[in-house]
């Protein structure tokens, strides 16, 4: 496993919230990953739809570990701020979070995301993304950025 | 109670997913509303604060909420999209999220909303949210918009 | 020329700050659209770079008129919102807006644009959109939306 | 004249789209600021309102002057992005933009600002943005954020 995943595998380990919902990193590369969960009534809102804070919250995670992937060693990132427009009902058996770098700078890092509801082949796009991810020296995760 | 604070009470109630946050209204008003959670180590990203995905989510309800409290009976809200600013660490004891409408309108309402890290009588300012929600005559609740 | 290019055409025609900011249409096709202006002095901000505002306003009407090129006839369209991201300063002689259309609604409609600095021919991306277009029936452009 | 007042005055007086688009400061402190410009039938879109990008300008421009005002003496500062929701037609008389800063970093700061549509003494709420804001040393202008 080189560098870049095993820093990423560790920390969206420690993320416990990817853990409450299931997620898993389905798959990684230098500047981009895809995180999947399963369908989950507890997660749904008042139609039965999986809540858009869910399916924002997988591409959040990927668009930060897609600019942890090309952060220096030692380096932390931060989400800054992301737009997500949602653009179809979030119905299906499982939910992907594709995440790339449009850009990768040595304070600011912009990533894009799509959300895929998946049924058995059948992908439909849900969501898209467009967010800012900052790098941080490790050892300084104070607020004061 | 008023008819619009009964009608978002009873959506409210079958968000799945604000229940499995503990999320609960506090306080409600025509176009207003703050939504408040209590922290949860099972909501947390990797250094321990709460998920970004999780403070946007009671966001994102509190808007649609407060663009529903104004809809005419018997219509449906939906999330168009929504950008929100992430200012501070979420670390507190309790989260709130206040949102209020903006601009009203016939099809699209914009709701501006604030999340809030509490500890004990202190206030935080730790995210600001724009979105668009989508007013939909109620039995019509396809993706086709 | 086919129906959806002409009345992009002529619409892009009366949009009177293109003509102001010099833009011009390079290439259209449904559902997208290549939208350029030259250099000018007089739209620079503090330190000589195009104004983030002028990129943005060429990146709006690209949007718009992919969007457009979709709406049935007699429809009108009107920009709902867009979050733009900055990638890089805009220097160049010449920049050019690529929008394309993410998602095509009844009522809404989700575009994405690049923007690039063109300079003989190398191309450098200075910016990302994303915006929600809204179609109208065409006698209908009050504000009551 | 405060020195915040003469700093972000002298960098307005050279954004030279300002000056094109006869852009004036209406009154300025501490974190925040409103500029107005007049109407001008040569900044309108296809219907005869002012065209989104040009509200958009304003509303950018005085975003980044409330956080150049905080800014530390000898600091430079660059929009990294925004997002605009624009809420009614720009029809009227004049335009104006007040921004405030809502956060301020060391690094980033985070701005909102409202855009109003004026015809005598009634104001119109036309625009609303929330934008992030690049505070840099002065004499590193870099793309290499």
């Amino acid at each position: 496993m080189e560098p870049f995943e095993s820093k990423v595998r560790e920390s969206f380990g420690r993320q416990a919230f990817m853990t409450t919902l299931r997620a898993e990193i389905d798959c990684i590369g230098p500047g981009k990953i895809e995180i999947r969960i399963p369908f989950n009534q507890s997660h749904t809102q008042q139609d039965g739809f999986v809540h858009a804070g869910v399916i924002s919250s997988i591409m959040d995670s990927a668009c930060g570990y897609a600019a942890y992937s090309l952060a220096p060693e030692g380096c932390n990132v931060l989400t800054v701020e992301f737009k997500v427009s949602l653009l179809a009902p979030a119905i299906g058996k499982r939910f992907a979070a594709r995440a790339q770098v449009k850009r990768s700078g040595k304070t600011l890092t912009v990533c894009a995301a799509d959300a895929f509801a998946i049924d058995d082949d059948r992908e439909k796009l849900i969501a898209t993304m467009l967010g800012t991810i900052m790098t941080l020296p490790a050892p300084d995760t104070s607020p004061s950025v």
